[in-house]
């Protein structure tokens, strides 16, 4: 059986048959607004660097304090991080970035890319270890914030993220805070990270269901930040796809019972998943917010292989995301297709109990 | 008057009134073809990141010799350029970049974001010089060519690209081929460079008006580089736009027709803009393919400013390009707006004859 070693190996799976607890991406359609107006010649010339105007000014009303000036539209949150790595690299040199582990799987690859280096801070429970966090933040001009969390699922504290604020303005570190899941969260109210240092970062993608089109952004009072990052995307990408961008501008006109909408299908997805996890003994935390789960279960790498080839089944391996013993489940599935994948994985686990202690 | 230092100053000007010789944009529509089939859901999750598989395989069938595993789609032709320059430092660390001087204003750039050194050859009349060209080779991994060439026109002699081909495959040199203007030219066929060590850069922005789509392609039967490119990308913005690609999919069906009498325009224009400068005294070469014509011109940088201050009229300063003492000027617009820029420009020339010397 062939070993499994990262993600690539099953993006556009044709699916059939196959239970696919892989991608993060949502299977809800868009909103259908996001169709209007789309022939006009205006959409196939260059468009700003910066993104359109009018997008950038009605994302500027849902950040208090945020102008249109200070956003930058992207081919989605994987481009905005790679631009900010590399605005970063070319004022400070190779600094240290702090990231959390487990982490989204694109950070190391995308901070070394850019030059930069990677620190690592263990999470407990999934949740930052401000201690550890503060003894690292002596090595580093960056921290890498992530939440809600992909892989974990886990939504930080808020006196956590207002601790992160003050530690990071006092040390002069700047903050990228990747909200890519800000919407959906099941447990609480999330704290959005402010301050001159702050690079927020967000996209359309799992908002409004679209992934595909690529339109992210990031945003940041920074202005030297901003500035630097346009003088980079001129000539490695130029505009953002101005079609994209249109159905962008038409998502933000969609009144927001969409997302709440959408929020209450992802928190019956997340039930069913986790308590369903739970009564096959499986060890996890409980997810506040995006779509994930991460449990415990011994040589991962064998399961996801396993899984998918036996089972038709697909997760990720936790050592993905740095950390081993565990795997990735994402809830972005029908709940009728959550249950026939949980009956795969308990006929797959049975006589193999000991490896989910 | 604000001295205008790059091409950035004028993206996504609002043109009422402005004679624009600047970007290189066509004006002409895209084919409606291109508006086929866009409302289906498949178009919203993401994507290979090599991009959709047809559109791969109609490529394939453009080449000689290609595969559709060979290409990955990408935003665009800058960033095919920028992932290609990104993955040969993967491989082979900061190695030189043989750039023809004048160059198009992203090459010097974009190579030095990604960790390479740019070593230029100067052109002679717009052509390379096989002699410097070979001299320069011997400290460089990789030689850019593109041709017909952004800014200058010219297209090389078949007799040149076949020597490259030779040397470079002497050498162990990679060759990378910009032709994203190689359907537009008007003097006879061009040559389009082959071999194991080429990788091949092109889009759709030129040829079917679609710059604003972003979509792009590079193509190479090095598995090395692909792979590395693909390996990149995963990180760094996923699949590119999934909606461009199916409008791109969908060029590629338009008769042949549609190019040919696009290229009729185009050689219309460059006949009215190469024959007005030169009844107006200037000194310039005969373009031969792209949009492009790069007269001389004494305190550039001030024509350009004053141009656009006074008369409304955008140009470029060669400067910009590497060629200082010489101005750019995209015959990307109408006939009637040519003459009337002609005009324009004539009322500024006056009494500055010794400038075109």
């Amino acid at each position: 059986m062939q070993k499994i070693t990262s993600p690539a190996a099953f993006i556009g799976l044709n699916d059939t048959g196959i239970i696919s607890f892989g991608s993060g991406q949502p299977d809800l359609p868009p909103p259908e607004a996001i169709f209007k107006h789309l022939e006009t010649p205006r959409l196939f010339k260059y468009g700003l660097i910066k993104g359109d105007e009018e997008l950038r000014s009605l994302l500027a009303k849902e950040y208090p304090g945020a102008e249109a000036e200070d956003f930058v539209i992207t081919n989605g949150a994987s481009e905005a991080l790679d631009l900010v790595f590399r605005a970063i690299y070319q004022l400070h040199g190779k600094v240290g970035v702090l990231v959390c582990k487990p982490y989204y799987y694109s950070y190391p690859p995308i901070i070394e890319l850019a030059g930069l280096k990677p620190v690592y801070t263990n999470l407990i429970e999934g949740k930052i270890d401000l201690k550890d966090f503060e003894k690292k933040l002596k090595s580093v001009k960056v921290v890498l914030i992530n939440s809600p969390s992909n892989p974990t699922g886990r939504v930080e504290e808020m006196e956590t993220l207002k601790a992160i604020e003050k530690l990071c303005a006092k040390h002069g570190v700047y903050i990228i805070s990747d909200e890519v899941y800000k919407d959906l969260i099941y447990e609480r109210e999330n704290y959005l990270l402010k301050g001159a240092q702050v690079i927020t970062i967000n996209s359309f993608s799992k908002t409004y269901s679209m992934c595909g089109l690529r339109v992210g952004y990031l945003w940041s009072r920074d202005k030297k930040i901003v500035d630097t990052v346009v003088d980079i995307k001129v000539h490695t990408s130029m505009n953002t796809n101005v079609l994209g961008q249109e159905m962008a501008r038409n998502a933000m006109h969609v009144p927001h019972s969409f997302i709440e909408k959408q929020r209450q299908i992802w928190q019956e997805r997340r039930d069913r998943l986790y308590g369903g996890l739970i009564a096959l003994g499986f060890d996890l935390w409980k997810p506040e917010g995006a779509f994930y789960v991460l449990p415990k279960i011994k040589n991962s790498n064998r399961v996801v292989s396993e899984l998918f080839h036996k089972h038709q089944v697909i997760v990720y391996d936790g050592e993905w995301f740095g950390a081993p013993g565990r795997i990735r489940l994402s809830y972005a599935l029908d709940v009728k297709l959550i249950d026939e994948g949980l009956k795969r994985i308990k006929k797959y686990i049975q006589g193999k109990e000991s490896w989910l202690k």
